[in-house]
């Protein structure tokens, strides 16, 4: 049996990767991961063969994975967050599905055992660091045209608006792309006030964490990249504030009841 | 200092549970949480209190673990999930915010320091359990119109829909609420293809789980109850199946670069 485990581990903090994401990595011989993953990961990868590629080369790294597994080594492909949203873990199954449509020509990859191990997303460590801005219904939004039209994300972004989601922006901003975030903020400034409280998360649960609570007028590109995680309230989350306290959280709707 | 763990202890498996919210627990003298979820951590919560309240008493559960917190005792409000994601994260925060606008008399409540910890959602539990179906644009939407509108509920799925975005519902039914998921799937069908995969994953990560890959057209609130997690795949969402393995995955659109 050729195995592949496909890891999250989770925002950044160790003590937020589940033991079962530890488990695979330690019973895999072969690690296709960026070496900042492995980093925040430690002794554990000890003596594993550590493959990296670089950013941009993300199918190459599916497809190195599956070929190792296929070959016989136990191998984790790993990310940091979840690994199954907007990560590596759909590759491995859109290669394997152009395997199915004859498009590749590595009938091995069939034969390889696959366990997706999901993890914490920065979403839900964004919330959980500024108190429960996820409480009630949300959507994610990948600010990424690179492979998503552009016409697309902006029908997402009026549909978020409408629908008065929550919303979260994964891939706010890069060296190349840089006026999004800002088209987005202007989007949903449409359907909800400019007062929304935002949550801007940078390098979430790690040493340099830097967390900024701003309202959705005041959201600029200059202040978000490529390690921010951008999460826009809906018209009823609130931004609270006492002594040295501050907390955004989206209700429900039990205060009506209290 | 008195300190409140709000914490999320993941979707069931034991292995899934964030060794930091194993460590809140231990840290805690009072644990206030449905028993079941207790069931799920096992010996750490051994010598600790227990409170628990019925289904329905959710502001009860909050506001006891804030009284617990406030009188000087280390408490962990404890939900199975992520306790920020439709849980009682959110509630901790309205009690807070009621406390400041001056509709509650607990002052005390201020000092109490509050830390959340993320945990695992049931969404990304099924996502992992069939593959990578969360791997682009997803929403989550709680069928659950006993606090929001259904008038509201329902702007959402057509957003949902229109956004082409993949939907997770969340409190897809329970014993008084049966139409709610069948409504749901006609609003989405007025937007996506009959064959739009859909995932049911009943107790994910659990002893008696169980997953059933469908279609669009054929989900029906028969299948489903209260420990059902329903997601919907959007229009490119592909279910593909080969010997014994079957996997549903949304695409990023690598497979257009390959």
């Amino acid at each position: 049996m050729t195995k592949l485990y496909v890891v999250g581990t989770g925002p950044g903090d160790k003590d937020l990767i589940a033991p079962k994401a530890i488990a695979a990595v330690k019973a895999s011989d072969e690690l296709v991961a960026y070496g900042l993953y492995l980093d925040l990961l430690g002794d554990v990868c000890d003596g594993k063969k550590h493959h990296d590629l670089p950013l941009g080369e993300e199918i190459g790294r599916a497809r190195l994975a599956l070929n190792l597994a296929a070959s016989g080594k136990t191998t984790a492909l790993i990310s940091s967050g979840d690994i199954g949203i907007y990560a590596m873990a759909t590759l491995v199954f859109e290669l394997l599905d152009q395997q199915l449509q004859g498009k590749e020509n590595h009938p091995e990859w069939l034969d390889v055992d696959i366990e997706v191990v999901a993890g914490i997303s920065a979403m839900q460590a964004a919330a959980s660091r500024v108190g429960a801005m996820l409480g009630h219904d949300f959507c994610t939004i990948s600010l990424s045209d690179l492979l998503t039209p552009w016409e697309t994300i902006e029908k997402r972004l009026h549909s978020a608006g409408q629908g008065d989601f929550v919303v979260s922006f994964y891939n706010p901003r890069s060296k190349k792309r840089d006026w999004q975030i800002n088209t987005a903020r202007d989007v949903l400034l449409q359907y909800r006030p400019a007062s929304t409280p935002v949550v801007l998360g940078r390098q979430l649960t790690r040493e340099d964490e830097s967390i900024t609570i701003t309202t959705l007028d005041k959201l600029d590109a200059k202040d978000v990249d490529m390690f921010t995680l951008v999460s826009v309230g809906n018209s009823e989350t609130r931004h609270i504030s006492y002594d040295d306290k501050q907390w955004v959280y989206t209700p429900r709707g039990y205060s009506k009841k209290l």
